[in-house]
């Protein structure tokens, strides 16, 4: 239950707080170059302690690879990977040790196992994403082989969403900003919450172009359904939308439907997917991220022993948990396709033979 | 890949016009009273051509049990139900043998497998669903037993909403409207597009109830994570919100936290969900659906063999999927929780330790 | 838990005097050509009541395919194959409904799931394995297509042992004896042990020739691992030996180890497995079956109810099981082959590369 | 493709001459005392350099605990154990580095994934059994807490076989004898075949007491299969009995039926198991080791160029892979046990019911 992918499937290990957090990817084909300086560059991306936006955090999050890799390329072997926990301030969370801060999982963790790790969430940290986004780069180098990318970028934040999809603006904005022009208004949005000890929501967008058609499993494996549990299962996502998602239920099929023409579909309504598999048009997604559970106004709520108590808490977060999680989404949306394309071959009685009878000679 | 849920599984098979459709129910707890009355009267809530406003074809969609059930009860082996497909006609789909219909599965499952079955769009047809909610009734069996319900309803057609969610007013409209205040509405904006040789998408609402805390597996099985893919996995369905959903995702965090107290959560914006894992409140969630891809205006695609088409569907099909799809996913909500229930058990030693001596004596 | 297989796998349903027994086939690539006449064949091979060596029930076990199939070919959607039970005489199980009878899964079913299906040892019983020879049917015919055939023959009954390993004369025994100079013999010894109201163990021998190198999925899906384990689930399995099995555990490695030249290996205790990969070489293995559990001598045993009775079964029983055991032996290797063959895909960047570019062109 | 078990399952990862290895042990109830001296005392009973028996290598074998434990008690997630490699001499493989060693898996993972490393055998190396015997500690505390135990030991070695079975006596034999009147005589064939600079076979029994009525999912994850499946999977392995195993298929019926009486079975023929489902009694189990394929004497082989080459071998190796091969079968015996308690859970409504509303109140 650690663990998701079936082909290039990977399992995670680690708490905010413990030794080390990493992951173990499984499935990768041998003979990709693993590329560390890039993993790393991967995991730069998502740490924290950058600049006024994120968590002050300071989390080295240098990944050391463990095994799957024989002089520089993967061998078909497990490969893992380690990130040991550095800044922790465990005594940060010596007040929330007996109390359940709200919009947290500590009462849900509490209950379901009986006891917890309360030194920084714990298990439900949203620190478990570094593990992700390292196991990402490892997918991303084998998608890279094959012409896949995956982008990623804020498209809203405290409900102030631009129109632009620039991803390589996004790339160098300090909050991950798809559109320049509102850019201003959303750090604007995130400060005025931080410095108010409060938080704010934000909505991710997701596109991945390059992929051929034919990705995806049906019936309960379709590629917008593992895409909608990847994107789901990242810490603090409240909803997804494939394509024009909301805004398709609100049409008509005249509208909706995209017309296909010899040079390819007119428009991309349906996010590059049809049918649960990829269409061969640019798949794109939403992942909309509710404010940081974590904020510094006092909050009522209960403790362990079950009474209630009005407390305020410490620590450092992030006012905006959206802007990093969107390197986490690129990370899932990067890990979906890749065991989708594994999972793709063999679909074929002639891809099968070709496939066969080309490895014995 | 046919197959969803890790203990309380299923597997469908079946194309829209083959000799039957079904599924295998595999977990389901021995001594569970089958009531066949009651998985047909679940059957028939999802059946067309009762009215109006969904297709005119007639399907039977009666329930044969296999295998599984002895002098009424489960017995721990897996129940195969079949539901023989009638009312076929195949001849309808002639002329759409050589082309992709827009919004269709048809272009993806014609590239991905060399070959398809057009009859009604064979098993990318949403007849498949019928197998999701014959298996959905023994999952709704079971969580009767204790004290779990789960409903469902449309509260959007055509971006029409209503503000009141009247579960029990749904179980009986025509529509599965969920506030009777705008059915009239919703009501004339199907038949309206329906006159217009066009559909209307929609949006449907699912409410659990009696869930106690600690359903759900972090950190990949999270109870979101797997209710948005069995949500998105469903034909037509193009976005899933949890609880406040993309509402949450404007708000700050001392807005959206549902504050903790002696008499249980102030409110419900999580839906029910912390850190993937239920936190005793009611789980809500909405999936919206886009328009029926079927339309009867000309619309311009391509034929298997490459060329431009101009062409009229002609056929029998839903104004409104999101109608149909609301049992749907109600269906698919129960078999998640059927799942997580027995996921849950054996997650403390003492949990564990007390099963395993009370089954020896 | 009914399901076998990651790739190429099948799910299974059904009890010994249910409506039908059946599986689900899915994973088989598109464009297979379905030859129904061949895998009713391939059921006929293990059909009871065709010679005085096995029970004289008559069971039809026609297979008819409900899905998957479109043209005769295989669509890439799941395969369902349904077998109504026919010559079921219930009323002969009517005396042990409240007897556990030794040897048999009465007493563990009982216990497990607080009820059991008596009649003709319900889910337990050997006819199961019809779904399993259907569903190896389709498995076999893919591997036709890749040059590799499964075989298998008797070897041993009641520690009459042949030296000789003649498949193709096993093929028309009606014993599938492997060596003609024994096959009078072990006739004889069944028959002998039937008169005397008992019966014997015997052996099988299974044979893969054509797999090339590279087929096993290591750590915990090697292909040793997984024909164990498919071996030993087949009733009354009660041992495997991969190549030299127990003879290797005896040698010297000198003697054990296969030397490997240019012309291959030049033995083959390894059984066509290194590693947990096959090496190219024929895949060979033997499965010990225990005699079969029912036979008509009073035996001792409990009641449900606890009670000490003596008793004589009733009914109709193989004297041997491992007679009509083989040609499941064979169809769980040949399904596990298909498995792995799937699965083998995409272990190479290269691999992956030439089939997506290929795919896309 | 790396993980074992459904509910109570481990992944390993790491290759003998990496930087470490080590497991992730997934699904480890909360609430668990994890004693780390006892963990360690089970790495040492595997380790090798102990004496005349094993291999000189010296393998500190620490294990490292990063995660799932707080205060000493498991939590519900992952517990990633991790083992550095340390007495790792890299250059005793150069020779071998361009040739497949015989009876090695060097051939089939280099035709597999194009690429191998050559250190020690990389990840088919028995090194990696060590993360096994780690997660198989965790699984045996479990088992502790409800009374289980796994007993290991050599039964037979190069063809000399005991009649005695002292497991307590094995403990603390150099060769983990179960019977010390022919442990003299074992310990000198090991040694004159050490001399010899080859290597023997051997045979290991394990034992499994305390296991109630109900272990083991019948149909396709029956507890025999799945045992069988976890023997198989260990290197060397290449035969595996339950219960009389081999013997069973010589017998008649009405030898060996366990008759039921109201004390228990009067016999164990079965090995504990019946219709794949555990029945109370003890589960006894053989597994059969080829002989160490490392040997000294010069062999015939191909190199990764395909010359025929011939080649004398370097390094250390143990003599007699069973010895400390007992100590992973145990563990893997352990992990099976432990999962099949998780997935026996739920099997009843009662059972199911019980658990639900204890865990509300």
């Amino acid at each position: 239950m650690n663990r998701f992918g079936e082909r290039f499937a990977f399992t995670t290990f680690g708490e905010s707080h413990g030794v080390a957090l990493g992951c173990v990817v499984d499935g990768v084909p041998a003979g990709l170059a693993i590329d560390e300086a890039y993993i790393q560059s991967e995991m730069d991306r998502r740490k924290p302690g950058q600049n006024a936006f994120a968590t002050a955090r300071q989390e080295g999050d240098v990944v050391q690879i463990f095994s799957g890799v024989f002089e520089g390329m993967s061998t078909g072997t497990p490969i893992a990977m380690v990130i040991y926990n550095g800044d922790q301030k465990s005594k940060d969370y010596e007040n929330v040790k007996n109390i359940f801060r709200p919009g947290h999982a500590d009462f849900t963790y509490f209950h379901k196992y009986g006891l917890r790790d309360h030194r920084g969430g714990g298990r439900s940290s949203a620190r478990e994403t570094a593990s992700r986004v390292a196991a990402g780069a490892i997918a991303k180098l084998m998608l890279r082989e094959l012409g896949i990318t995956c982008k990623s970028g804020v498209c809203a934040v405290s409900g102030i969403e631009g129109a632009l999809e620039d991803f390589a603006y996004a790339s160098s904005s300090e909050i991950f900003a798809l559109d320049p022009s509102v850019e201003a208004a959303q750090k604007a949005a995130i400060l005025e919450a931080k410095n108010a000890h409060d938080s704010v929501g934000g909505v991710v967008k997701v596109r991945i172009d390059g992929v051929g058609v034919g990705l995806g499993e049906p019936m309960y494996y379709k590629l917008d359904s593992v895409l909608a549990s990847a994107m789901m299962g990242i810490n603090a996502a409240k909803a997804v939308e494939i394509g024009d998602g909301v805004e398709a239920a609100k049409k008509r099929g005249s509208q909706n439907n995209d017309a296909l023409t010899c040079k390819g579909f007119e428009s991309n309504h349906a996010g590059g997917i049809l049918g649960g598999i990829s269409n061969g048009d640019a798949i794109t997604l939403k992942v909309h991220f509710k404010p940081t559970p974590s904020i510094f106004i006092p909050q009522r709520t209960l403790s362990t022993s079950g009474e209630a108590v009005e407390f305020a808490l410490k620590g450092r977060h992030d006012p905006c948990v959206a802007v990093r999680g969107s390197v986490v989404c690129e990370a899932m949306a990067a890990l979906v396709i890749a065991d989708m394309l594994l999972l793709n071959m063999g679909r074929t009685l002639e891809g099968l033979k070709r496939h066969y009878f080309e490895k014995s000679s």
